[in-house]
Order: C-alpha cells, then structure tokens, then sequence
C-alpha cells in the first residue's frame, strides 16, 4: 500500500539536513532520516535514490534552465546569452531556499565526497551549456568558454548569495558579477 | 639497500599508462605496472604512493608556476596577469609530454572516480588562484572571478593542445582562448 504524504519531499529534505548538520553526512542513515521526518524508509525511496540525492536532486531540472536561457535569447550577443540562462537558473533558487542552500552547503564543504560530486555537477552543466551553445551557432572555442564563464560567474554568484548577510537576490548578485565579469576582461587597467 | 634506478620515474608512468590504457585504472595493479617497467613494488612506492598518483604526481609544481606568474606579472590589468600565469603553467607541458598527456586523458575520461579527482584538481587551482589574486589586491569577487576565468582558459586550451592533429605549442594556445574569451565577452555582436 502506498500512502500519498503531502509533503513528505520537503520534510524529507528539511530532516536530512538538520540530521547531516548534526551527525555528519557518513554518521546519518536513511532510518534516521526518515523517522525525523515522521516517515517510512519506504517513503524515502520513493522520493530519493539515497541520501546523496537529497542534496542533489532537481540538477535535471537545474541544467534545463540553463539551456532554455541559451535556446531562449533573443540576441546572438555570448554575453547576453549568459545572461538570460543566468537568470532563468537565478529562478531555482528563491529567497525561501537560501537558508537550506546555506546549510546544504556547509555538509558539502565538510565532505571530500560530496564536494566531488558537486564539482561533477558543475562540469556536467558547463558540459550542456556548450553542447546548447554550439547549437546555437558557436564554434566550439567559442561555445566552451562562454559556458565555462557562465559557470564560474554561477558559482561566483552562488557563493555570495549564501554568504552570512548577504539578501540580495540572486538573479540581482548573478547580474552583478557578470557585470564585474565584463568589466574585469574588458577595461585593462594598465 | 636502496637502489638508485635512472629514469625509473619515467619507466613507471609510461608503463603504467600503458597497463592502464590496455586494461583499464582498475583492472591495473602496482605490481603489474613495476613488472611492466622492470623494477620492484618498493621503487614503484618511492616515487608514487598509488597508482592514482602516477597521473596525478607534481600537482604542487602546476600551481606552483601559476602563482608565481601571478606575483611576479608586472601590470595591474587582470587578464595580462592571467596570460603571464598562463605562460607559466604552459612551461609544465613541453611538446614531449603531448602523446602522454593525450593518453593520460583517455583514462581518465574512462572512469568516472578519476575524472571527479580530476575536478578536484582545477577546482583547488582556482581557490589557490584567488588566493594569489587577492594577495595582489583584488576583491574577494574580482580574484575569483579573475581566477575562475584563467582555470577555465586553461581547459578549453589544454582540451585543444591534446587534440588529434593539433601541433601548436600549448602556451600558443593558451594566447589565443585568452584573445578569444577577450572578443568574446567584449565585443557584443549584438
């Protein structure tokens, strides 16, 4: 019998964070997690593949903004291309996320592990972002460094968005350092 | 009795990229890789403490010479401070070493463990880079994004170097990714 939990999913998620904050990612089973959350282990699997995926679920949907933003843009401009996939990825990560964001990344950071397949992540989507790029029309040069710059301003960005204090949103940061990009590249300062 | 063996750290990489290549990172063991090179476990552990670090050995060298591009490069302009690093770090990959480089990558793209070291890798160049940077007073956000943008230069040319067919030095390479992230992000095509 399978029981419909509304919410179950975020309660999940919510549990599994405060468990590997506290324990550890290697010290928190998948019993615990679920009994935090009031849930079964079975619930769990239905949800998530196992307790790594808690904290990378969604990157399908995550790298499909991305490439809408490319596919999207009306303008033949790399960096204004850069700039719409920015913000459609900026729309995954709503103010009401960033303390679970802030959380989810001090597991992370404590983790060899974790941290690896965080980097894979990013270099998958820096992998599609150049595949949707030279789809577009860029040589392959061309394509791989814009994906590549547009990934380095996402982490750039990401990064100051969970910093301690910081509120602006994320669309409005991610802009700002592409800007800081462009600036860096193009105004030598001799 | 430790004995000296000439060239027994160049014996033991081409043999082990060798074994690698034919039988896969896993399916290859140190005593397999000595054997194969003509010498003792003992030696292969002189010189390497695991297999994994046959393609990974002089990591601390790599991003030794793109520090020092970045406190020796007598301007203020980040991108010129990023070619002199680049230079730097092109002296790591003379001509001789294309055809291991080449090989070293058709392992690596074959294992997924591998390929996430590999990650890990240029990821800690970038922070190492950042670090560099702001020692030479740029802010948090310029120096990694200063620093992002050199690693990602890096790839895109380093990917090119070991092309089939390419022949250009790699510090050439290197020159021409900067020029095009240049006219890239700085010349909007509208």
């Amino acid at each position: 019998m399978v029981r419909w939990e509304p919410g179950a999913r975020e309660r999940l998620q919510a549990a599994a964070l405060e468990r590997f904050g506290a324990r550890g990612f290697d010290g928190t089973t998948v019993a615990e997690i679920a009994a935090a959350a009031g849930l079964t282990e079975r619930t769990f699997f239905r949800h998530f593949a196992d307790k790594r995926e808690v904290l990378f679920a969604g990157q399908d949907e995550f790298e499909r903004l991305f490439v809408a933003g490319i596919e999207e843009a009306e303008t033949t401009d790399p960096v204004a291309i850069i700039a719409v996939a920015l913000d459609g990825a900026a729309a995954f990560f709503p103010d009401d996320r960033r303390s679970w964001s802030r959380m989810r990344q001090v597991v992370i950071d404590a983790d060899p592990g974790l941290q690896e397949r965080e980097l894979l992540k990013l270099s998958g989507l820096a992998t599609t972002m150049t595949g949707a790029l030279r789809r577009r029309g860029f040589d392959a040069t061309a394509a791989a460094l814009a994906a590549e710059s547009g990934v380095a301003v996402f982490r750039v960005g990401f990064a100051t968005w969970i910093a301690e204090g910081e509120d602006r949103p994320l669309a409005a940061i991610l802009r700002a350092v592409l800007a800081e990009l462009r600036s860096l590249v193009c105004a030598p300062r001799t």
